[in-house]
This record gives structure tokens, C-alpha cells and sequence, in this order.
């Protein structure tokens, strides 16, 4: 989509932020520490101890507290990648669980269950003091100073774009690791699911929010608002879960086509030139787009919840739906692929006698090469034939046999059996796009949710790893 | 900007009307009287007659006419241009104020007026029942059909649609003024200024509702998605009317820019790369530009009040603006000047000694291509200079001194002439764009609006045709 | 319902009247023409004469003419008694239409009819201005001066307030009616069907908006909070048309029951100690109170256009629903009856000879005055039994025969009537408040809408005066 | 106020409730477990164990676990009193935490801090598992299966609801205290302040919203709809905190009058009969009254934070306010006094030669009785003079000087002083209602918030137990 991060477009979530934040602070009669440099070298560390320590004594009260939070959070907003990375450290370090508390607390859990009081009243106020204990020794203390951000103005935006860099960190030091268990088990507890709510995304819904779609989209790029729009036709619906504390922003939207029949080709439905149906009349509803809007809320899950409540709304909205299923990217068969081959030769895909058009069609005859770029499959309809059913089957092999544990090993294909799907259909040429042919030879997959069967292949799958496919797909293995 | 006019992106106005229509007539126990061809030809006049009889009769109450009107509104919509033609042709012909009944309320008028009776409480009352029954004859019946649309969804906007047809059709055929008439007669007293609702629209506000503002902006033209995010960023505003009818439909709206000073140029206004103010230090409010959105309401006029209203929002929340202004156009100025130098030669423009500058820039030394082509007189600062001044003080005359009747004869400088502005400043350079360049040579006006002056202001100008201007306005004048 | 007037609890609307014109004048820049006594003198009608003749010249725009506006309507807001009658008279003498101006347009089309023009499209545009001249001289200059109210805040409820005290006035002063005649045409025009919005009212809606329903209740007084509350039950609803120009406002409200079988009493339907029923097993919805909220809109019809919509609403919300009807009051059938036995002798309700169970009961034996007491008739079964019989069928021939014109007597039966329902049933005991055994002897009708029917009975009975009933209603008569 | 509380006016939200539920298990393609009896006898445990069980085991997803917990919710909302006890019961003890899995996770940490592995990196790993083994123990079951209930429509105000009988219980049996720790903690994090929206509440609220602040009133009880329309009248304020997963049910909330100097005394505040004043002429803000809504919510607090956003929405609002103090009971003094009394004799209060006048009032001549009964003081001017300087003194002293460890011993005061507020005037005849004169001998007094001296006087306070008061506070003391 055209590009809109001129200076005068910066974003507006961030810009707010600051305002509301100065304005916090403006106001309040609670002094202030000083300041620190944009890259925190250590000679400032002691300034900023001295601003966390007093957000945890709490003077003052609530009021002074937030002051002192929004404080802190300029302070965070002011520092460059290593200020921060430095500021992440300083919390992993300085301020996780004490391990001297929690060592008493232990001790004194571990003395009174080896000794139990004679009276019992007496013992119930003991073990329950003795848990408490336990329970605050291991709430360290930049839980609490972390938590103070959810009575600021966009503080909770705030934690989840601060995870958001603490993951990229963490990649890297271990040592932050902690801090990103801590942050996430914040989070998660706020963004339970029962906190959500659902909303379906039109035309009419503000600029700024389409926007945000257009940029998280991460299954099928958004090309222009005129793509969008589309996306948004009368036969098309978009669905997304919002959180009272961050109501402008997403958190995770799933795309879904009205048609008739199940859908196998994804261009054709993203096509802007394509006739509109009327959504009364569609007996299938294709989820064809499902993203996370978040990066700071990697391993917090909504995406089998959103499913089914859409599921929900759009069945009680229509009443002719027969059909929900997903047309979905196979995104790891051709790494899968590719490594095979480099183990078992080119024989697992074509027999040597038939890779000579293959062969034919690159200019140095390398099919190695001519496999690494899948146009070339699609050039003609001789070599297109000769790999369509050989290309189907491996496929279908990787899908249903290529393992993680007892889990499938296709990320996409995890997330909807665990959802309770089954696989439906391999459909060739469903995504031609740069992306589809390189990730998966062009193919996509529908994944059925079948209302009668969703608990049982849910039990099935996530107990046993035991995978429900159709007949069409199961004779597909045996070709 | 981007085109959005595919099958799929269709106005969904029209198709929402289309649908609710639908779904009343569906619903009605009411008999329909038959369907026309999409031309109207001759042949089918007795069924539509019918069906607006039907409608005109309101039987069965005020289901069945909205029934009856949304049938009748749906026959309209299935008429291509010949039968839309054919349709208002016959409404103006055969629903209009019927003569015999108006000469028979004049005459009982007239009787009643020549013979008063002796006593004066019967008078009053057939002097009321007079004035009753010439109201009556002077209300068409087709003004009461068209105003049953107003009880349809979306009937205000198909009446404002249809009557932007009617416009362009009532300036060829003459028979059709008379209908247009009655119909603006209508609509202004449903757009009565009492029910509308001024909006601050913002990057939050409906995608669909931004892209009506690019669609219908008048003065400077939408480029992209980026160009409008642009004009709704921190330091700009955008003000609408709307109507409680019509909730989705801007009626008119200006774009304001708080700046610094009194703004020079449009494009720097409009700059996606131009740094973000901060809308609080801002003393100035620049008006750059108003457009309306509804052809259908041409002639009912909002736009003063538009501006007050918007004035006192921005007084409101801005504190340190102390300029009111606008940064408009001149349309009508080239037009003028090439009349008059056609009708008194160059010598009005330059002297010949100075013409040679010019000349030497066209190719065929033709010094009235190169006015043509305004542009030329940007290229070289040797030939902007010695156009500059006599361009300036032409523009100052035509702007306060060429007339129709007592007015000023520019339209941009009548409307706020009007509205109780003064002329302010003639800005070199303020829009050289294609339409900048030809329309004013490259130049804007600013209009002022000074809280104190404006009542004055509008009532010397409209009372005198006095236009009251700044001193260094009058200066250039002198020159 | 207890009472609410003391000081603190002055009605808001009012004082925000005051305070919003207070500060619209407070901010204007317009000079006003002085103040005038409470009583309005004569020597003060010049000074009130310039005020207004502000407002009708427009001077200085929109802007400034709200603010006149306001000024004036704050004059009148000062008024007393008197002066608030003496400003309407002055409305009605000196801003009427001018019979000259009228005049000259009548004697303009006159001649123009007389001498049509041999050029047609001359004619045309002549013609055209004559009924426009026409119309301007019939609009009169306080139309104009009261339609500017409706840009004010509360300015339209300010002329629905002012038209109630009008048609009080005008009631002794038959010179108010043409002013009458003015304000309501105003009026009827801004509260066009189509301009009013349907809401269901439930025990959540603003307590400021129940307290109206409660004050506005024409049929059966709501006592108190816990009444009102039991009105807004699970199994009751209340609908009400708004205005989006008094959008706190209600204009017309309708209370409903959704019980089983058609009801028959009207105090089960309001016992607060009933026990809730399942609205989703109701098979019958009892429309058992209908009022106008607004005094000032006498004569502006909405009543048939509720009951069809909250008809739909209802089907559309209950599937269950088959039967629409009402319990409705007979208020018309003992002033009928009185006068009757006053002109035909008590053997129209009762043979001599069974007359004397009703002596005995009064202590002097007056027959007239214990049917003027009607409670007297329910004081013993001997008495109910013996005059039962008779005053169904008595009531069944008021409602069926008694006149006015073609139409039915009974304007509550006309109303129902007039909107397509047929008379289903009379319910002896239906309400045995006081109200209910004066005005009707305690009885009750219901009024079916049978949705099949509704044209063809609304069609017999405003073209012919048919009214339609059910069977059993029918017998009553002939027994 | 007066009673809605027969069966027709029961609580919508259980109604509400009841039919959610109702209609997610009807939805759910679940097996469920079974029904219980209303007083869940021994026998049914087994039943019920196998419903919460299924909840913990979350089989199928999350959509099938909300149909279990709207299920189990179901059978808890079909229990009676015993039947509640005994589900409440049985979550205490099989639900608590695991002994034995917390007994292992103590040990995998113990061990690991005694041994720490060699290699950083992996011992860093090991002690993030140990945390999360310690705090998974830690956390029992039926705190997973309680918050469940929060993706269930009003599933959050169910749980407040249970904690508020959980609280009774309690406290006749301190088994269930453990459980009560544990929905408080649950409580508390999803209560967090972040989370609350103030609210201004007014005339125009719900009703249904002005009922329930009329039941939950704790300080001066709201006798009709007259006074509660009193105490939103224009010179009146009420906030509330609400919490998005219960937007129908006020947290806590506080009335405000906007007054003209420091108010003495609370029946002049609710008196009817009062006039009006003007808001913007106020000088003073007066909190006269802050209630709990929600008995299931103690212990979680946010009070504190309720004043001060109260106070910053008055001051933007209201620009002439100097002055934030409340107008407070002293709810304790009565008790102390008489336990003083009872202790060092009537001296305190009086010397014997001043008692005669009080015996005289008391048939009996028993002054304890006449002490008991505040108002015999009041019924005679020189009675009342001959109390008044010692009650006052008394009742300083006892603010100032009685304590509950080191803090105010009167709950309210102790709550103000918290704050940050300052004692500054007891009043007498503040409050002379029966409620008054019994707890306080008729006396109120003004807690003045000065925004400056907030934070210190709270560090005061809740550091060291320093009292701050006025000037003439003090002085009372010495007198």
C-alpha cells in the first residue's frame, strides 16, 4: 500500500502518548529525579533506580503514582535502541524476584507443613499466610512497576510495543528472558479472552483503523485502498478482536469471502474486477486471511476463539451458510521439499525420465534451479502436467506425515487442527503470487471447521495427534 | 486519487437503497400497478401514471404509501437516462399546479376581498379558509409526491440525486424548470441550517466518508490516501455539515490549516513532507478551501454559516488563534485579463519596451501564448520580475473593481465578500499548480475575517456593494 | 405520581433554553433594541416591533440573525401571562400576510392568465414568477420570523411549547387562528413522518425521559415509580416516535402487552403483583395506552403511523405474535347515554319494572344518580347481573351507530378506526378504575389489527363510513 | 425509597443472566453431566465434581468450555442457601492448592539454589522453570475455573456477586477463608484501577442506574425519586467508577454539592425545598456522601482514587472552585463515648453540678438515657448550651486522639486522613436525623483536600500516624 511515514503521518498512537503523558505530569505535585541521556551509560543508571524506586514506594498515593508512572514511561520513549536495551536490562537484573524472600518464604512453608499446629483454625491462618508469603515473593518487583502503566492513557499499548521489542531482544540475551516470562504473564492476564470484543470491520469503520489492517496484514499484502475496499465489498466480511484499554487497535482480524462453493483460488477472490455476489445467497464462508496484530503479544492466543465466534455471528446473520472452511498457505512445504530432495534425490519428485522437460526449460538444464523458482513449472502446460500430481501427493504427504513431536509440522496446518478442522482439499494453483509459489508451489489448502465434528477432531488431534482428512484428500496419499 | 470505480466498488448508497426498497415493497399487502421499460417509451406512460396516482391517493394509510412511494423509486432507479428524462418530463408536465384550480381560489379570493362582510368573525374565517385554499391550489401534487420519499431509507438522498439530474437536463429543455423549482423549493426546507450538524472530521472517521471529501473536493484536488491523511493531521481540521437524513453524506465542508502567520501558498499547506505543527502554539486559522458536496442542493446555500460556525469551534479550542483567514483562489481572473488585453492590447499588461523578455521566451515570439501558458513566466526570474507588479496590480483591480451589477464579479470573492470578509493580501507564487497557473497566474487571495468588522463588512457590501480591503491591499491598487 | 415541583426540580429543558440563549446573545456582536415590561404595554409594542423587524431584515448574515433570534425569544420568556398574549396578538395583527402585496400578485397572474404571451418560453418563465410572487405574498412575515427558531438550541420545542399556550388563546380569541393556522403549517412541515425516529423504552432509558411518560400518560395515570417500572416489565414494551430537533423529547408513545389471549381488563394488565411473563410465549400484542406528549403539535397526526411500526417491530421481534390489538377506553358512552335517558327515559336501559333493584340501592331512590354514580352498579351481583345485558348492547350501538358526519362518534373508536382496525370486543369490567366506570361504566373495547384487513377496513371506513366489526360483536346489537 | 421488590420489579441483571446462560449451553454442542439438587446433598457431589472437572479439562476448546462454565454458573444460580454453602464448601477444599505438587516445586527450587549448575546460561533456564513451577502450584484450580466465568456475559458480576455470600459465610466458617483469599486476588487484578471509567451521572442517567445508587447509598439514605432528582439537580454532582465488563453497575460512587462556602450541615444539602444555585458561582465543592456498590468488591479499594479524578473533573469544569472538602459522619463517637463514660463516669461529659438540667429532662432523672437519646440535648436551647462546648471538645479529641494502633480509630476519618485531607471544622447540628444524633450526638465534620499539602499530609499519616487539622480544629482541643 502506498506509503504514508512522512513526517507529518507519523503515527498518531505515539503522539498521543507523549501528549497525555506530559500533561500527566504537568499537572501533578510529585517531584521528579532528573533526567537520563538517550543511550543511558551507567553513570545514569543511579538516576533511573532512583525513578523506578519511587513508582514502587507508591508516596502519595494513586494519583502521585501515575504521575510518577508516566514519568518513567517519558523517560522510556525518550531512549534510543541501547538506552533501552540497557533499560530492559536494568529491570532483568535489579528488580527480578528476590531470592533471599523467596528463600524465607519457602522456609517458613516448608517449617509449618513439617510441623503442623495442633489446632487447626490455628494452622488454616498460618498456611494461608505461609502461600501469601510465597505468592508475593514470587510477583517481583517490576511486575508491580510494569502493572502501574495500565492507569495511564494508552499504557497498555504501551507494554504490548515494549514486549514487542523485549522479544527481538531476548533473542539474543538470555539474561532478558525472565523479564519477557513476566511481561507476558502480565499480559495474558489482562487480554484474557473475556475481556474481548468482537467487531465486524466495514467501509465505514475510521481510516486509520483500515490502515492498521492494511499494515499488520500478514497471510495476502495489501496492495492500495482500492484492495482493501474490495476486501470489504458487500460479499466479504472482516472480523477483529478489540480490548477496552486499547479500543483503537486491533489485536488479531480474520478475512473471510461469502460465495458460492469453496473457494480454491485466492487471487480470484482478492480480485478487484471480479463481480460482487450477494451475500444472501453464498452457501460457504471462506476465512481466507487470519493475522496478529500485536507483535507484543507473541504467545498469547485468541486465533481459535475468533474463529468460532465469527463462525457464530456470521450463522445467525445468514442463514444459507452450509459451508465454513479456510483457504489457507501452506507456508513450509517447499523448505520441507527442498530438503528432501537434497536427502533422497530428485527421484521423490519426478522420475529421471520425466525431468528431461524440466530440464528443457531452464537455459543451463539445472532442475534443481528450475524447482527453486516455481514460475517455471507454470510456463508451459506439458511441464505443468508432468509435476501437478507428484506435487499434489508430496503435499499432501507433508501435511499429514511430517511431524513436530506428534503435531503437524506445517505451522498453518497446527493452528487449525488444533482448532478442531480437518483437512478438505489441495487446490493446484491457488495462490500464484511470488509468496505461493515459493512456499508452497502455488497450493493452498482448505481446512474445514465442521460444527459436529470440531470438539471430536479437537480431542483427536490435540490428545492423539491424530489428523481428520477427507476422503478426497486421504485418497490424494494413496495416488 | 486512486480509482475506485470497479464493479465491486460500487457507491453502496445506491445499493443500500436498492435492497431497502426492496424489502418495504416486498413486506407491503399492497397491489402494484405494473412495470415500464427502462426507456419510458410512450406506451407505458398510462402505467406509471397510474402507479403515481396510486401514490398521489394514499390509500390504506401511510404503510401503504411508503410502500407505494419506494415502488414508484424503484421504477425511477431502473430507468436508464432517455426514461429518466421521460419521468421528470411528465412530472412537470402533468403533476403541476393545476390552472383551474388556482383561478377559482383567486376568484373566491378576489369576491371576498371586494364584498366584506358585515361581520368580522365570519370574515376571519372564510378570509382563512381563502388563504387555505390558494395555498392548496399552489401546491403541485407533484410536490407532495415527492415529498412521501422523505419517510423511505436513504429517500433525502435519492430526491437530492435526482434533482442533480434535473439540473442538468432543466438547462436544455426549459419545460423542466418549473418541477426544479418546486423541488429546490423543498429541499431547502428540509435543509433548513436549524437541522444541520457540524462534524470535526478526523483520520478516525469513516474510510467511506473520506473518500466522499476526495471525491467531491472542488478547490484542490485529492491526489491519494496519503494526501488526504495529510489534511487531517494534528495542525489540520476539516468541518462538515451534515444532515440527520442523510448521516453519511457530507453537505459542505472546509479544510483548515493552524499555522503560523498569515499562510502564502497552498502547496507548502500541502506538503506531505512538511514538518507537523503544534496546533496549540498556532495563531493562525487559514480557510483553504470549501466545497459542497451535493450537486442536488446547488442554490441552497450553507457555506456562511459554515464558516462562522467553524470559527467559534476553532475559538473555542484554540486560545492563541487570533487570525481568521482564508488562502482562496481567483478563478475568474485570467478569463478577464485575456478579455480585456484582446478588447485594449498588452500596453494593459506591459509596455512594448518590456514585451521583448517574453517574447524572446516563446518560440515564436508570440507574447499571447506565452499569458496563455503562464507557466512561461516562471521559468526565468528576469521575466517573473517584470511581470510581477503589473500582474499584482491587475489582479487588485479585477478583484475590487470589475463588477456584475453592484457585486464583485469574482464568485470566490462575492462568497466571502458576502459573508462580511475584507480582502487582505494578493500572494505571489501562491498555487502554481496547472489550474493555479492558468485560472490566477499563480496567485491566491487572502480573505479576513475579523470578529469585530464582519457584521459591517456584510452589511456595506451587500447593501452598497462596497468591498472593504486591507490598507496594503489598496496600495497595490495605486501602484 | 408523587410530585416533583419544587424549586430544585424546575423542569430542565427550560433552563437550558435560558442559559444557551443567555450565552448565544451573551457572544454575538449585534446591538439589540431594548427590553420590554412583563406585561407588554402598549408603549412598549414599538420597542418589540423594532426587535422583531431586526429579525426579519436579516442584517449581518446567519450568524447574526441566531442571535436576534435568540434575543426575541428570550423577550418572550420574560413575558407574563398577559404579554405572552398581547406578543401572539401583535404576531397576528402586524405580521400577517399582506393583503396588498397579495393583491398585486393575484391582479399579476390574473392578467397573465388573461393575455398569454405568443412566445411559450417567455410565457414560461413569466408564469413561473407569478406563482412565485404568489407564494412569497402568502408566506407571511412571522412564518419567517418563527422558522428562524429552528436554528436555536431547544428552538423547536420553544414553538411547540408556544403553539400550546396559542391554542389556548385562540380558543377565546378567534383573531389567533390565522396565527394558529401559520405555526401549526410550520410545524407540521418540520415534524414530517420521515423525520421521526422509533425507539424502544426501557426501564434503562434516562430517568428524565420516563418522568415525561409519566407526566404525559392521557389514559391510565401512572402512580408512581414502581408503576412505571411494571410498565417497563420483561413482558411490556413502550414505543415512542423522537424528533431529531428534541431529541429528549417524546412526541407520541404507546404502551404494549405481550400477554396470551386478548386481554380484558386493564387493571390485571397493570397489577404490579402479577406475576412476569415469558414474552417469547406471548401470542398477543395489547396496545393499552396511546398519548400525544406534545400539547403544541395538536392536529399533527402520527398515531396511525406508531401502531404500523411498532406493529413490525414487534412481529420481527416475536415470532410468536398473532394477534395486534388494543384495550382502549370508550370515553364518549355515559355523556351518550345520559343524554339519551335525558331525552328517551330510563326504559332505554332498563324496563320500569327491573328498575327497582337500582332504587333500593340509592338512599333516595334516584335512579339518575346512581347511574351517574356507576359504582353503585357493581356494588352488588344482583344489580351487575340485571344491568349488564343492557349496557353492552347499549355500548355496542353507541360505538357501531352513534355519528358524527359518516364517521364514528367515539373518537377513540374513529381513531382506530381511521387506521384499519375492526371492533373485536366490549369487556364489561375491563376498568373499574373511577375514570373508567364514569366515562364508560368499566367497560373496555379491544380493537383488532388483523394485518390482511388493515387496507380494505381503513379503505370502507374513510371513503363510507363502514365500520367493521367481529361476529360476537355484532350479536351484541341484535340481542 | 419506595419498594420495587415484588415479583414483576426482580433484578433484570439475574434475569439477564439466566437467559444468556440459558442460551450458550442450548448452542453448545457439549455433553453435560447431569443436574443437582436445590440443597446439594452428599449424594450430588460426585455429580457436581464431574461438571467442574470437565471445566478444568477444558476439552474441545474454548467455546465448549464457556458453555461448561455457563453451565456450572446455571446449577450454581439453581442451589439454594444450603445448597450454595456446600458448592462453596466443596471449592475450598478440593479445589485449594495441591500440597504435594507445591511440596515438589519447593523442592526442585531448594535444590537447585543449593547446587547451581556451572553454566550460567543453563542454570538461568532451569531457575525460569523453577519460578513457574512454584507460582503454577500456587495457583489452584478453582481460581482457573472461577476466572473462566469472565468470557460469560455478565459472568464477572456473578462472581462479585458469590464473593459478596462467600464474604457472610466466612465468617461463621473460617474454611472458606482460603477460598475467599483467592476470588479476592482474582478479583483485585481484574479490578484494577486502569481498568475503571468515571462517570458524571445526572437526571438523564438510566433509570434503572439511579435506582441502584439510591439502594446501595450508605451514608444518608435516599427516600423518594424527588430527593434523588435533588441530588442531580444543577448545583448537584454524582461520579461513579464503572468497570467495562459491568457497565450497568456502579463501582463506587460520590456525591458533590456546588456550594458557597464550607457546608455545615447535610439536611440543608438534601433539603427539596432549597433553591437552586448557580454551579459556575460556586466557590466550593462539598462531598457529602461515597458509597461501595458492590459488597463482593471489599478489601479491593478506590476510593482514594475516586476523590482525586473527582476532583480534577471539577476543577476543569468549574473554574471558580477554591475549596474541596467534604462534609463527613463521625460514625464512631456515640460508642467511644458511652465506653469512656461507662469507664471514667459522667464527669467526662459534664460536672455533676451541670447534670441537674439534663435529669430534669428525663422522666426518670437518668442522664445515661438522656445521653443515650441524643435528642433530649436538642429539645432545650439551655440544655443544649450546656453540652455543646464538651460534646465538641469530646468529639476532637476523640478524632484527633483515639487510635487503632497508630491510626484514627473512626473508620472514616481514617479513610480522609489516608488521602491526604486535613481535619478543619466540626459542625454542629451538622446532622440532626435519628442516624446522626445516634452516632454522632447530631455532629458532622469537613475533611479539607488542599491540593498542595496531599502528598505530605498522606506521608504524614500513613508513615508515622501524624494527624494534620486547622488552626480552630486544634483549638477545640485545647478548650
Amino acid at each position: 500500500m502506498e506509503q504514508s511515514d512522512s513526517p507529518r503521518l507519523i503515527d498518531k498512537t505515539l503522539g498521543n502518548i507523549r501528549r497525555a503523558w506530559k500533561d500527566l505530569t504537568g499537572a501533578a505535585r510529585v517531584k521528579f529525579t532528573g533526567t537520563v541521556r538517550a543511550d543511558l551509560p551507567e553513570d545514569d543508571w543511579e538516576v533511573l533506580k532512583r525513578q523506578i524506586n519511587a513508582c514502587l514506594e507508591g508516596r502519595g498515593g494513586q494519583v502521585s503514582a501515575r504521575a510518577r508512572a508516566a514519568d518513567l514511561g517519558r523517560t522510556y520513549l525518550s531512549l534510543n535502541a541501547d538506552g533501552r536495551r540497557r533499560f530492559l536490562a536494568l529491570l532483568a537484573h535489579d528488580y527480578a524476584v528476590n531470592k533471599e524472600t523467596l528463600a524465607t518464604a519457602v522456609a517458613t512453608w516448608t517449617d509449618l507443613m513439617q510441623s503442623p499446629k495442633a489446632e487447626l483454625s490455628e494452622f488454616d491462618a498460618l498456611y494461608r499466610a505461609a502461600l501469601a508469603a510465597l505468592r508475593d515473593a514470587l510477583s517481583p518487583p517490576r511486575v508491580r512497576l510494569l502493572a502501574q502503566f495500565n492507569t495511564l492513557p494508552e499504557g497498555v499499548k504501551f507494554l504490548v510495543d515494549m514486549r514487542a521489542e523485549l522479544i527481538m531482544l531476548a533473542r539474543k540475551d538470555s539474561a532478558l528472558k525472565g523479564l519477557d516470562d513476566d511481561l507476558k504473564s502480565l499480559l495474558a492476564s489482562w487480554f484474557d479472552i473475556g475481556f474481548l470484543d468482537l467487531r465486524c470491520i466495514t467501509w465505514d469503520a475510521p481510516a486509520s483503523l483500515l490502515e492498521k489492517l492494511a499494515r499488520y496484514e500478514a497471510v495476502h499484502v495489501v496492495k492500495s485502498w482500492s484492495d482493501i475496499k474490495n476486501r470489504l465489498a458487500p460479499d466479504r466480511r472482516c472480523y477483529a478482536f478489540f480490548h477496552p484499554q486499547m479500543p483503537d487497535e486491533p489485536i488479531i482480524y480474520v478475512w473471510v469471502a461469502l460465495v458460492k462453493g469453496m473457494a480454491a483460488n485466492v487471487q480470484a477472490l482478492l480480485d478487484v474486477n471480479a463481480p460482487t455476489g450477494d451475500p444472501d445467497e453464498a452457501d460457504s464462508a471462506i476465512f481466507y486471511s487470519i493475522s496478529n496484530a500485536q507483535a507484543g503479544l507473541a504467545g498469547v492466543s485468541f486465533g481459535s476463539f475468533l474463529i468460532k465466534r465469527v463462525v457464530d455471528a456470521l450463522e445467525s446473520d445468514f442463514k444459507n451458510l452450509k459451508t465454513f472452511a479456510t483457504l489457507s498457505p501452506i507456508p513450509g512445504f517447499c523448505a520441507w521439499l527442498e530438503q528432501r530432495i537434497n536427502e533422497e534425490g530428485m527421484d521423490l519428485l519426478l522420475p529421471s525420465e520425466r525431468r528431461e522437460l524440466l530440464a528443457a526449460v531452464d537455459d543451463e538444464g539445472d532442475v534443481l534451479k528450475a524447482f527453486q523458482d516455481a514460475r517455471i513449472w507454470y510456463r508451459e502446460p506439458s511441464i505443468e502436467n508432468s509435476v501437478r500430481e507428484s506435487l499434489m501427493r508430496l503435499c499432501a504427504h507433508y501435511l499429514m506425515e511430517a511431524k513436530q513431536g506428534q503435531y503437524a509440522r506445517d505451522r498453518v496446518a497446527h493452528f487449525h487442527l488444533s482448532n478442531g478442522a480437518r483437512m478438505e482439499r489441495i487446490n493446484w494453483r491457488g495462490d500464484v503470487s511470488q509468496k505461493g509459489l515459493s512456499q508452497s508451489a502455488g497450493m493452498m489448502i482448505n481446512y474445514l471447521y465442521k460444527s459436529g465434528d470440531i470438539e471430536r477432531n479437537h480431542e483427536a488431534y490435540t490428545g492423539d495427534g491424530k489428523i481428520r482428512a477427507s476422503g478426497s484428500f486421504k485418497a490424494l496419499l494413496k495416488s
